[in-house]
């Protein structure tokens, strides 16, 4: 006899799947094809020089590199909450020391969140399409979602209360350039979410990864913020998660997570439980890196981007044949599209990377409840201009053949 | 109305605790302590030199510092992952490219194994002691434990045949000088248990963070090894987790999990929703230190933490009362203490702080039963050998004056 695997795996690994938009980034490596499909930051707009710069300092403290070599305390380096707490106060909300943690990305943030609240069968509230990472950290701890439509101005106020007069655990979104759609909520949207969901008792947890990418439009201030103002400064209700990964660099794998210190600190002990802590040196690099250029980085990024957001939507507006639509995102790193009814995402995916060497993320994937195939995802973060135009003009021009 | 936290919170929250050895670092700064309390490495011997050269070797290569800044896969960068099945095979486990995943530390394996595995009320098997962060790791999956009684061969057979008639889903050991008693597992006891485990169809997860810390004794064949001999050169029954924190650094965060393809690829999935990859340029890193300095780095370690265990053990044998025991390992980090029935580890920490400024962990936090209220842990890996001897003689001094 030997061991069989899969009779001794608990209930919850039926649940968890592999992720269509990292296996696609395993087919589409390619030179020749033209990628709207990894959501992620250009290799080119790295601050290199600050973080080979904060590394060699690591090395040539008077100190000695001990310390960034060490274990350390679960709940993060003290400098960088220091900094993140000064950053969240600038931002508009109030937080103590002990109500942030850092994360190895905001990624393990959300992991925690679904640990910390989900059992299974709990209903979990989220958006209509949501981001695909937080369906993956939310699935293993076995919820029942209940998906909120969307308008232009975030999640439709009517659904919101059909979702909340189901008692979910936590309603979750992300207010700003939302990835997959783009879609920003708007100042009145946000503080009727945070109402509602505070006078129905359910935490609202805010993924801010896109924040700081606006590129055009007023800035609207986070949920956490709002919820902090109606609080005398200290939020009660939002749970915000933050994530160096789009301003700074994703490889050090540095986010946060704050709000309520009833939530943040058993949080804490699941850190400790689940990694010890995130990396030491890359916690001193990074907060090293944000002290000396966050601004003025975050600004260099601002303009890249825009350029390449413009680049897209331009491109769609000169090439998509009739029936296509597509949302103008303020910021972010995502245009949504949205083919006529019936189209299927996933078929002209195949199609487009064959015989256009186009590639991008099919929309299905981005709803919980698997509906949305005739949408498609196409982030514009990685390429430059001329080459979203083309790749935009080659996806077009499979479409106008009646590809789908 | 707002929220209440933990009326929100999910079930399994109940069984998170704070480590205890973790508070107490918090306590025990004051340099004029002698703490015996942290299993940590000496940081005066972490490879500063080598980690300097291999952080600015990535901003100074020909291609670029991008890839090692930017996103990865979730089973971890493809070289160190070539130089853990190289290492593997060199210990007699033939391990497959898709049968290691790198972890955030072995921590984060023993979480992804507790996840894999344990749904609320199954039995977990684990030595008697165990390891603390494996407790931390399993709990928040609500799991039963069964305690094994162990002698100084390791587990006993016939406490391991009972545990095993109750049907667990695995059975968990630090087969080589355990955290925390010091006590290797022989290679009869070895080849019995696994043997057992296979009959019964329970996974065996080896927790191999010592392992290349042995300072005099014959080497003895990791479990993993002896599995795969006896299924023709690949693991059946074993999982295997490894660390470089022990004999490289431990800020990096980097470790593994390697064994049957079906339960790797169950956890390449769990990783991908817990924090999408470890850093890539620690893991980056730590391959190109590897490469350089493996053997010769952990050649210099044994002979630095041979002096200190020697020195722990004359020590020892100098000052202790009599009623008074203790292990002696042939590797690791801990000298395990056991004090006469009735004594109180805790109270006796507390006097050694106040009246000794000597610092331990109380055996009890290892006990998945909570008993073993009359054992000490000792680490000797971080204070030199002179500092050992005065702090060793300041607790007997305690103990002789009848503290317990």
């Amino acid at each position: 006899m030997t061991v069989e695997w899969e009779k001794l795996f608990a209930g919850r690994v039926g649940g968890m799947s592999a992720s269509e938009i990292r296996e696609l980034l395993k087919l589409i490596a390619k030179p020749e094809i033209i990628s709207f499909a990894g959501g992620i930051p250009d290799p080119d707009l790295f601050p290199a020089p600050a973080l080979s710069r904060a590394y060699q300092k690591v090395f040539e403290s008077n100190s000695g590199p001990g310390d960034a070599l060490q274990y350390t305390i679960s709940e993060g380096y003290t400098p960088l909450r220091e900094w993140i707490c000064a950053y969240m106060e600038s931002k508009g909300a109030r937080i103590a020391m002990d109500e942030v943690l850092v994360t190895s990305g905001s990624q393990q943030a959300l992991d925690f969140l679904g640990k910390l609240f989900i059992g299974p069968g709990d209903l979990v509230a989220v958006t209509k399409p949501t981001y695909l990472g937080a369906l993956q950290a939310f699935s293993p701890y076995e919820p029942t979602y209940v998906s909120i439509a969307m308008d232009d101005q975030g999640p439709v106020l009517d659904e919101v209360d059909t979702a909340l007069a189901r008692k979910p655990k936590f309603l979750y979104l992300v207010p700003d350039f939302q990835n997959p759609n783009g879609i920003t909520v708007s100042l009145d949207r946000r503080i009727a979410i945070i109402e509602r969901c505070a006078a129905a008792g359910v935490a609202v947890i805010e993924d801010a990864a896109y924040a700081e990418l606006r590129y055009d439009g007023d800035s609207i201030p986070s949920m956490v913020a709002l919820d902090a103002e109606r609080n005398g400064g200290s939020p009660a209700t939002v749970i915000h998660c933050g994530s160096f990964s789009k301003t700074m660099v994703p490889a050090l794998r540095v986010g946060w997570v704050c709000g309520a210190k009833d939530a943040v600190q058993r949080m804490v002990l699941m850190k400790q439980a689940a990694d010890l802590h995130t990396s030491t040196i890359n916690q001193v690099v990074m907060h090293d890196v944000v002290s000396e250029i966050f601004q003025g980085h975050v600004r260099r990024l601002r303009d890249a981007y825009k350029q390449r957001r413009d680049a897209m939507l331009t491109a769609l507006a000169d090439f998509a044949p009739p029936g296509v639509t597509w949302t103008k995102p303020e910021g972010g790193m995502f245009v949504w599209v949205e083919l006529p009814e019936g189209s299927d995402g996933v078929a002209l995916l195949e199609r487009a990377i064959k015989e256009a060497n186009v590639a991008f993320v099919p929309g299905a994937a981005f709803y919980a409840d698997r509906s949305g195939k005739n949408t498609l995802r196409l982030a514009f973060s990685v390429n430059k201009p001329e080459r979203i135009r083309e790749g935009i003009r080659r996806l077009c021009g499979l479409l106008g053949q009646g590809a789908v």
